[in-house]
């Protein structure tokens, strides 16, 4: 492992593994991207898969949040879709679409165009993209690594894109379930391997993306998804049982105390579950993250910091890293981003005085 | 009210009051449509909208699944869009994409286009289609009409179409509380005339689809659907006290209490839901209806008898309407519906003798 500049701001890390901090750490999924300006000005000339594939790139526009607003963590710039790729998979992004497959796997026989590919072959780039980073951070907050879960690759790797319902890829759980297990097996192996590579390349703490758990019923997540979430969780940390591990399995709400159960110290919800609801679920086995309605940044800076405060109250001062319950989306103000981050700051503080 | 004949099989409606019975009643949500052959016969020389708007087509599309299969109620084939078209907003089916408005409410302003309808005038043709179904199925089983929820229709209003993440909608509701809940009563007002003018034309019990419920959290629900959905089924039941109320907040998990609440004798479940945690939050407040994963439907026959097996054993014997957890698809068999439908009967009749 490199040796990186030593961390300045630890509440992000301190909070995932259990410890009680004097303020709400705070970041926002998808905090890198379009709704930013300087994001756009890099995206008018390199495409999307050229920054995720530049180190450089990915490093510039993974720290502009971090310059414009007091977040607490760094994302790494990057797409679940790059383990499909790793494994064969040609992605291409389509305006107004997201990536894409354009030969997706129809049956289960043309699982036998996947590779088991050379990790540091296929997504050095990631890994480089990560120690740039860190570097560039130089300890100002911890950088997070991620990857997509496997039923959500799989939905993607079936489907050939996004989809509302993704029949195709929950059709093939149905109609063969044996072949769809081996697909989530060998996603599985890919992706420990990945995130692995990702710990010793430089990320401080990982997250895990089911996109798409909520597609499912409380029996086919048990059998389809949960797991694979499982053991990912238990490999990684084996590996690397310093590294706080994160599983996002967005609107699963039956699922909460299953993945309590994991080996994940984090669990983040979105925004459909109440915060008090989930805490009494998962009690003191798992830290919160979430859950704002990325919605509500639409609305004017006193109605929103009421809505933080309200989220806050929810979760509570501790065992709780404040987050939205999905990703900023392209047209939302950045101004209303720091107001986020800053009621977080603020009202967090001032619940551990009350 | 029109003189019908009367009804041979009456399961649904005595499930629906609270009644046991000896055996669960089945339906299926889009029952009728596409994956039925005999309907794309029909739709080879009439649009969608047209059957929709002729009550001899509506009325023929309607009974087919009744002349196919032994399910034990018929949902009059309609579209939820009928209302914001009678409010004043053209509405145009575009092949792939489904309903679409194409001059959508971009702003408060713009509710100066929604008119106040005369039901009768705007959505006599629905009317007509009831009463000629009601006849036409001489008793054999009760006749179901349905109408979108207020906040479903907004989304649809607002976006202007189908969409994943209803995001200007959703921004309208932070953006603009007030003005939301104007355009909601309005559209409540509404729907309750048109609710009521169908059962005066034949329909022996109504669902409400929240098909977007599941876009809110808790908050947000019990803003802008709750209330509107609670005055509906209130206003209703003041005309028809006899008519059993269906709501399907579909994804709307956190909301199972508080819809329980209110007057809806009924409420329906998508395939997310636990039958029994469901039952334990309900009680015996309102009986259940649903909740197999359509794409449950896929599935061999075998495995597919056994999927319903255990979705009746979770929802237990009485005071349940067996259907799925959304509409039948496409590209389903309709021999797989037998199936389903079938092994409803089946199962159910051998519980209650165990």
């Amino acid at each position: 492992m490199a040796s990186f500049p030593s961390l300045q701001n630890d509440l992000l890390l301190r909070t995932a593994r259990g410890e009680t901090t004097n303020r709400t750490p705070v970041w926002m999924m998808r905090q890198a991207g379009r709704y930013l300006p300087e994001y756009r000005a890099v995206r008018e000339t390199h495409d999307f898969f050229e920054v995720v594939e530049t180190p450089d790139l990915a490093a510039e526009v993974t720290i502009q949040p971090v310059e414009r607003l007091p977040v607490d963590a760094a994302i790494l710039f990057c797409d679940i879709m790059v383990v499909p790729e790793a494994m064969g998979l040609e992605v291409k992004m389509v305006s107004g679409q997201g990536p894409t497959f354009p030969q997706p796997l129809t049956t289960p026989d043309e699982m036998e165009r996947l590779v088991e590919p050379d990790i540091d072959d296929a997504l050095g780039h990631v890994f480089e993209a990560l120690t740039v980073t860190r570097k560039r951070l130089n300890g100002r907050v911890p950088l997070i690594g991620f990857a997509g879960a496997p039923w959500t690759l799989m939905a993607y790797m079936v489907e050939g894109g996004g989809s509302k319902s993704y029949r195709a890829a929950r059709k093939w759980l149905y109609r063969h379930p044996e072949a769809s297990k081996a697909l989530l097996q060998r996603t599985t192996d890919v992706i420990v391997d990945y995130l692995i590579g990702q710990v010793e390349a430089g990320a401080q703490m990982l997250q895990v993306f089911d996109s798409w758990a909520g597609l499912h019923g409380p029996e086919t997540f048990r059998t389809f998804c949960l797991p694979y979430l499982a053991e990912i969780a238990e490999r990684v940390h084996a590996a690397h049982p310093e590294v706080p591990l994160v599983v996002f399995a967005k609107e699963a709400h039956f699922a909460l105390d299953a993945l309590a159960a994991t080996d994940y110290d984090v669990i983040s919800l979105d925004w459909t579950m109440a915060p008090d609801a989930a805490r009494e679920v998962v009690g003191d086995r798992a830290v919160l993250q979430g859950n704002l309605d990325p919605c509500a940044l639409y609305a004017p800076p006193d109605a929103l910091r009421r809505e933080v405060q309200h989220m806050l109250a929810g979760f509570g001062p501790h065992h709780h890293i404040a987050n939205l319950g999905h990703g900023m989306l392209p047209d939302h103000d950045p101004e209303h981003a720091r107001v986020f981050v800053e009621a977080v700051h603020e009202h967090s503080e001032h619940m551990r005085t009350v």
